[in-house]
């Protein structure tokens, strides 16, 4: 990244020296993992360059948004509900962390038995090192897993302008007459922020934006039901990680064009992969950029990762937003449908959770499901148990992996992840 | 036990070998444990009986309850509102369990990272040692924690009438409407279990009857404020342990008579430790029968334990229903409003439980705080941090220590707790 965003960084209050030892592990873990890939659309080469300027050009048209007035909303979820934010004139990051930063002191804040994910939005607050955190005018929580509802208490003490959103734990009446209570607050909060009001022409443009981008990465995501895979899974799940960053429209249009590319390789059977590789659906926890680890490791070992059951997947794309609606109401309405679909293990039960990934196995011709869990993710962790007992009667083969974001437990993954892989072929 | 019940347990379900081993166990263990102790109050006796017949005596009570048509209502949670139980005409029985059993089994169905309670739910079960399960028309769970809110997705398949009531995560006008929610379905589902319709009259006697059992309890605790102290930290756990299990009247009764004599042992400055004595608050997660690992550790120590901060403890017992209320509807607000102030570590934010942990320290002159959390245990592991350092900016000393239901990690324990107690003097 060029040298002058350094009087950025160290306007936004980031620790430069830690900064710098971040973005250089980043950036070789970067060309390690990404560039060694051969035969990739040439349309990753924006994301390429997105991940160059991840902490750079980005922050910069942030920082400009904000010079013009804009607020900048960070969220750790996909039940933040970015199409209120657009309508309020706010632009919505994500804040998801996937790395460690200052472990030591995390865990004097922490129980040691967190998940990684919530060790890490703590690390890169105390180690000054996330421009997003440090640019966002409000920072928004909510009530998900007891793990993230109870680390906002701590946090609250080191952002500014933390805002906690309470979630339904149960698909009734009830739970969504919650949800929408809380849409409505946070739809106040947000007009607050930004003194502009939410109306029913803004409301609108914003669905549809939003709409166009979950639109086009489910584009992507259909056509890796194609064999030979056009496009690896660790390409794909950046994709889906940059959506959580990128200017909508322009990701948009980025997705697309990446899109019409695999279209011109599925036609020619042009694949990253050669036919009849093992194909593997991964199911469960978030995986945060940069959090390539299982991919990695997947791919290196021969076989292609041809969907992601997760929020950082179709889980948060899935379901788009009905567009029909004239009054803010009846759009908040279709709003609120749209959030509650989301087959988050939160919710209790969750049945749509285990059809949603028999549909994707079925969908992208997948031979046998990962359950990617965090440790100490209890949502997830739980049911990853009856899960994998509903795919095996399915005859679905499932390989259940719990990890963290160290490096140690490479090793042993790579033998378990080799051996399944073995048994789909 | 006499060895009439054998038949009883049999027709019962349960395990009889298994059975039988569980309860030698727990006989050597009450004996080491309870009958080593000196000085104890007479009115304990009561209670050495009351667990010599737990699985005896208590379950013929209930089987021929069940025979004259009233129906047994289990529940793991002090949410689980025994007013309600009563008014309809049914018998609540407390099914939170405190021992390991059949986890190799257990351990199928929940992730080894499970806290020790939850898993143990699942091992009497399966084990099938547990005459009070088995004797229950209904099991009642809750979504309080993400663990016991999944792994009641598993015990569904485990036992027959599951009913599975819904929580708030916030005390928010929200949150209250949904409490009340939940406990109207609930009245519905006991009425409908029973064929007895709650009146205003059933509900009223229902109010009185648990708040005097909880006035018992509480009159109790405030004795406890005596130095020398009158009673042991381990006796007191019992009768609260206690309280979720047997017939409520004789229980108040029982539990008035103890106090009637520590008064008269205060009188006489008589204790069960000499003046003078480090007098420690555990605060934290609940301890439910056979699980007394932690106050052995502690007056073994040299301490004497002087209040419990827990479910199984004042946090069950606090509050009183207000019982002026004439129509079912005003009773059933009163015992919502009742509900709605447990201080469990569910709620987000909990600030009224770090003021219930200073008033008892006050009210009953203790030296310091152990904070007692079980593994994996999120919500209460994870307030223990800003807990410790609340109380430590008030001078209060704190240790906080986490741990499960094995022996494994008693040595390390002690050497802790005696270095704490050690500061204390």
């Amino acid at each position: 990244m060029a040298e002058d965003y350094r009087s950025m960084w160290a306007d936004l209050g980031l620790d430069l020296g830690a900064h710098d030892a971040l973005l250089a592990v980043l950036g070789q873990a970067y060309q390690d993992i990404y560039m060694s890939q051969k035969d990739r659309p040439e349309g990753m080469g924006y994301f390429d360059f997105v991940m160059s300027e991840v902490h750079g050009l980005r922050i910069k048209e942030l920082v400009d948004e904000k010079a013009a007035g804009r607020k900048i909303i960070g969220s750790y979820c996909v039940f933040v509900p970015e199409e209120i934010i657009l309508a309020a004139n706010a632009t919505l990051v994500g804040l998801c962390s996937g790395a460690d930063f200052a472990m030591e002191d995390v865990e004097k804040l922490l129980p040691r038995n967190t998940c990684a994910l919530i060790k890490s939005s703590f690390g890169f607050k105390i180690g000054k090192v996330c421009p997003y955190l440090e640019s966002a005018d409000m920072i928004v929580g909510e009530n998900t897993c007891d793990g993230k509802k109870k680390a906002y208490e701590s946090l609250k003490d080191l952002v500014k302008n933390l805002y906690v959103m309470d979630l339904p734990q149960v698909k009734s009446q009830n739970g969504k007459a919650l949800l929408k209570a809380e849409y409505l607050c946070f739809k106040d909060a947000v007009e607050h922020l930004t003194g502009i009001p939410v109306t029913g022409e803004s409301l609108k443009q914003a669905i549809r934006t939003v709409n166009a981008k979950r639109a086009a990465v489910h584009r992507l995501s259909v056509l890796r039901n194609a064999d030979p895979a056009p496009v690896s899974g660790l390409d794909a799940l950046l994709v889906n990680q940059v959506f959580f960053y990128d200017n909508p429209a322009r990701f948009t249009e980025s997705v697309n064009k990446i899109c019409d590319e695999l279209e011109r390789r599925i036609e020619l059977k042009k694949g990253v992969f050669p036919e009849k590789t093992p194909r593997i659906l991964v199911s469960g926890c978030p995986q945060a950029v940069p959090n390539w680890k299982l991919p990695m490791i997947v791919e290196g070992a021969g076989a292609v990762i041809v969907g992601e059951e997760s929020c950082v997947g179709e889980r948060g794309t899935r379901n788009l937003t009905d567009e029909s609606g004239e009054t803010v109401d009846d759009m908040l309405d279709a709003i609120v449908d749209r959030y509650f679909e989301i087959d988050c293990a939160i919710f209790t039960p969750n049945p749509d959770r285990l059809e949603h990934i028999r549909e994707m196995v079925a969908a992208y011709n997948a031979d046998g499901v990962i359950h990617y869990g965090l440790q100490f993710c209890q949502p997830y962790l739980m049911e990853s148990m009856p899960v994998e007992k509903a795919l095996e009667d399915m005859e679905i083969p499932c390989l259940r992996i719990e990890t963290d974001y160290s490096m140690e437990d490479v090793g042993q993954l790579k033998t378990r992840v080799e051996a399944f892989i073995e048994q789909l072929r």
